[in-house]
């Protein structure tokens, strides 16, 4: 039971609170929407345990380290994970991951996107095994993001009916 | 009847007419692409009611400020609105809103996408309501888009059938 | 039988082997991830026929004419049916092409994307024809991309199950 809540457990990773927005910013939609067996994920970036973004923000590559930048896209990882808890209940109702946009903040010289959502993907793998785990991917780079947050993911993925 | 259509009507909005291209660009795919229960919307951008883009062009943050690109994105969502009444017939089909990608076109420096969305999700939400208009979003900044938009968003739904 | 693979060979076409990963990246993913009757094709690039990375490399524009592009976005749409094909055993699975989603490497003041993209869309219209082949699309420009590719695509499309 709460298979994969106990593999976060065993992994010593804990699943962020609830984002805390800045000041002055309004977000009118849910960070997962449920239609039928699908869960699509609102763009999520990386949260301390508190709920506030978590640093260093700016640009991948001048700002943010690489290495720094894949621990980014793992904490991105756990706050996907807490919104999909908070909507599903018990993550154990995911049956399969379909798609991940992987949006890296950097500047027009920057290639090693791979290396960053890397950070993502090695998570959902280890927590959800090849099958479940297994996802389409896109790592890219974009000129700009929300709150100058270094690294935004938003996904897809196959949910079963929840058990009466 | 026609309850959606009743309610833009009672808020003095108009459906654009179809996207007047410029001169030498083609776009061999359609506004809509219906399959199966899913509504896949194509990239659109802001529209005047002739159906010619919208301006202001370029970046947001430097040539269009936050406003101007927010009533841009409600603009957008009138053009999609327009789209999807031309391939359902009857915008009250739409039985749930999925995703929304929301592209900013901006410079490196600019952080406010989400309040550039904003500007089409209260317009889906103010229409459709909390259940059916609920969507999952990202908003985020792109380093150049086609004919110098200022914002382009596409869209995933779930539609009912036709009724024979 | 085998109606997209013989329309190919009808024009000279081949499908390149599968990409041959630069040294020092690692992709954790599948190229195409099926879900039910849905095929998320991950981000994928232009391929040589020997599955190395084609050029011109750099940004559309400036290190890469619009034309070689559009010819890019040709080779991108074949490596994307190399991948489907070993996925799916036949091609003629395919029933329905849903969204599909081009990134073009470029400089901010870049804005002819759908000329760009057109290399995809016309490749994939005249082998699937209207009815299957009609897509969705959105042809945006990012500030970078893996490995400096000047053309990257994501797809989702409908699937038939395979005959026993």
């Amino acid at each position: 039971m709460a298979r994969i809540e106990t593999k976060l457990a065993e992994r010593g990773l804990t699943l962020p609170q609830p984002l805390v927005l800045p000041p002055g910013v309004a977000l009118p939609f849910p960070e997962v929407n449920l239609r039928g067996n699908r869960a699509y994920v609102s763009g999520a970036g990386p949260l301390n345990d508190d709920g506030s973004l978590a640093g260093p923000f700016g640009k991948v590559g001048v700002d943010v380290s690489v290495e720094d930048a894949a621990a980014l896209a793992q904490k991105t990882g756990l706050a996907i994970l807490a919104g999909l808890k908070r909507e599903l209940g018990d993550l154990d109702r995911i049956t399969g991951w379909c798609r991940v946009f992987g949006m890296v903040n950097c500047d027009p010289g920057f290639q090693q996107q791979p290396a960053v959502i890397n950070g993502f993907s090695h998570l959902i793998l280890d927590l959800f095994g090849p099958e479940v785990g297994r996802h389409a991917r896109s790592a890219v780079g974009m000129a700009a993001l929300p709150m100058r947050i270094a690294v935004e993911i938003e996904a897809e993925l196959e949910i079963a009916p929840a058990v009466a």
